[in-house]
């Protein structure tokens, strides 16, 4: 791998906790972060690097989408401005016909599209996950994957699911230096009986992993929890042992101050998904509560079925956005709140210690923002500019472990032409 | 002016009262649309035409912002995340630093971004408008302008602005073949004595003009009316014969239903600009009630410093989002309806018949968005994809009156890189 030192860049750091951008030169070798000079300094050291000019550029850690499902590019547009039941019946037929092919297919073009807008990590629950790690493997990017279990069907069913959930999780976990890690993923508390939750918390100690569901995302979910089982679903979680695993949960909508402070003291990791919430009109978290109690938040798209795009810098604005105005308090989640949502908090909530932010000795997970354009101006408050003004499409260049996978707008490691033909095929396949 | 003819393109397009994506051979001739075929055919009639393969494009009519302050660029970034009194503090004794040179400089940069975006036409209500008008004359941008008037100072004072906001919109309305057109403007019920408000209501009516104000933004402005003149905002205005003159309202938050009755009954237009109100913290205006008193609502930005950016598909993709995630309902106000607040709301808005949509004999302001990328796949329902995926930096090319602003990213009648060194030397000198 070749010695890259970005000279003269602006760059997003911390300094006491607190985000920064600081000019200076900034260099990587092999899959790390090596230097961060806070001046622009000229070093004959440079010689034997590849040297990029930086100065008309502003480099952040590549941001983490926390929570998605990214073969359901493939239903994009299929089902919006419908009620959520509309929705299932729409969506659910159509992925019943999603063949092993057709996820690696959509994957792909989520991972196209994801690396293009500047994130460097996702999360992906979902079926057929061999296929989609395969393509995460070729592609260069950086994820934390598991397959999804709905316990709903015969059991026979479902003990296929769990073995399958279980061998993919033992068999990613840690591949490609690292690049991968894997959980365990019950569903939903709404689409798992108590025997395939334990099951799942049983093997999440087993492989020691952390355990990852969608969590009280719909009032309806609530009631249909309490009607079955007579509680609500944190206390179902933590009857079945969920909370004995470290854990990330996607959405977390209803909930009550005593269930945020229960999940609060388990230190439970939010995925705070406001896109797909609005949307699918399911509502809004209560962050400001969440981070009150010094939760950890991180910020995800959830599928583009339901989004409808994979931007996290969309994601970002409307987290710092929709608070703001529902609770009537301009102070409410700030800029660099939701920066850090996507970025040092995305790691923190996926156990990664390595990415996140720019520092000597992390890894290579870098992004560049052409700030040279009119809505990046005054240049003053970056930070600012980048969730109010930024979007996927300034994204320039993307390093992932110091490889480069995207320079100048053009991906290096996948071939988009061919990724959209044969995503189109699929979808004509699909829809025949 | 050469005539011109996109061939085998995609273009949206209304087919009784309902927006349809059809494909065809869209056809300028001058300043207008002079054929749209339904089908891509060949034809020999070409030849004397400069020809635009259309076929990765998605051609639309040019975005509408129905209520913006352009300069307020120089205070992008400047105040954020803070509470509406600390924002007024910080903003307001930088704009009355604002000279007419940097008044000129900042929306210069506004008008390169909107053009950037997508956005055709505007309306400003500022102060220096002349400035503002020559920008727009010179960028072939069309524009709705205004000198809004602040009635709190002296008398003197007052009716200096009201005589200069006169000659304004005398001097300005038609001007570039009726690319610009004027309204009066009283800033808003709280900031507008009524003596202020009557004699700017008499010179619309003495100029034919409409009249454009700020109404129920916040519930601090409620309370200040009641207490000041013992009535609400709504029948303040009425009470000085406001609703006499047609008129276009922005923001329209605090509106009981008895008020919304009464807008509705005038034919008011409402300009809802949803990322300016959430940032501020304002709340969310009542969208759907509008909509059911089938009420024309339209799409603004307001300024930069609100905002941040002026970015009309983050606006559309707001007003779809929002009012779904608040009102819980997924059905509310869907991909299309916001499509048409964006352009033929727009341009209703702004009492303009002749552009909003693309049909044949209206005018030709015309944007190109270039579909050929991920996050549009699949490519079916690209009303939805526009909406819910799209992003300002989609559109590659952009036509007002037939005259080419951008091609290919590049803005054609501006100097960009001019524009952004005036900039930010003008921002050093407000900041020094």
């Amino acid at each position: 791998m070749p010695k890259i030192a970005i000279t003269n860049a602006l760059y997003l750091t911390l300094d006491n906790a607190a985000l920064q951008i600081q000019r200076g030169n900034l260099l990587i070798e092999d899959d790390k972060i090596t230097r961060l000079d806070k001046m622009a300094t000229a070093d004959a050291n440079f010689s034997d690097y590849e040297i990029i000019d930086g100065s008309h550029r502003l480099y952040l850690p590549g941001l983490i989408n926390t929570h998605g499902h990214s073969a359901m590019t493939l239903l994009r547009g299929v089902s919006d401005d419908v009620g959520l039941q509309d929705w299932f019946d729409s969506i659910w037929p159509l992925e019943a016909k999603f063949t092993a092919d057709m996820v690696a297919k959509g994957s792909l073009l989520a991972i196209a599209e994801m690396i293009k807008g500047g994130t460097t990590c996702f999360v992906d629950m979902y079926d057929h996950m061999d296929q989609i790690a395969t393509g995460v493997a070729r592609s260069g990017m950086r994820a934390c994957l598991t397959r999804g279990v709905i316990g709903l069907g015969t059991k026979p069913e479902w003990l296929a699911k769990i073995k399958e959930a279980k061998n993919f999780a033992n068999n990613w976990h840690g591949q490609c230096d690292n690049r991968i890690t894997t959980m365990m993923s019950p569903h939903a508390p709404y689409t798992c009986p108590p025997e395939v939750m334990e099951k799942l918390v049983d093997i999440a100690h087993e492989l020691n992993l952390p355990i990852h569901t969608h969590l009280a995302e719909t009032q309806r979910e609530i009631v249909m929890c309490e009607e079955q089982y007579g509680i609500r679903p944190i206390d179902y979680l933590e009857k079945y042992h969920f909370f004995s695993r470290p854990n990330l949960l996607a959405h977390v909508i209803y909930v009550n101050p005593a269930e945020i402070t229960k999940l609060a003291h388990y230190k439970s990791h939010i995925s705070h998904n406001p896109g797909s919430n609005l949307k699918l009109g399911s509502g809004i978290a209560p962050v400001t509560q969440f981070i009150a109690k010094n939760m950890l938040v991180a910020l995800g798209t959830d599928s583009a079925a339901s989004n409808n795009n994979l931007d996290m810098f969309e994601e970002m604005r409307l987290a710092a956005l929709i608070h703001k105005g529902n609770l009537q308090d301009p102070r409410a989640v700030s800029a660099a709140q939701v920066l850090e949502m996507a970025t040092i908090n995305g790691a923190n909530a996926l156990w990664l210690n390595d990415i996140g932010v720019l520092a000597t000795g992390m890894k290579a997970d870098i992004i560049a923002i052409d700030i040279d354009q009119p809505h990046f101006y005054p240049q003053t408050n970056l930070i600012s500019q980048l969730v109010y003004s930024a979007s996927a499409k300034d994204v320039t260049d993307v390093w992932v472990d110091g490889r480069p996978l995207m320079r100048n707008k053009e991906l290096l490691t996948l071939d988009e032409e061919k990724i959209k033909r044969e995503f189109a095929s699929c979808y004509e396949k699909l829809m025949a």
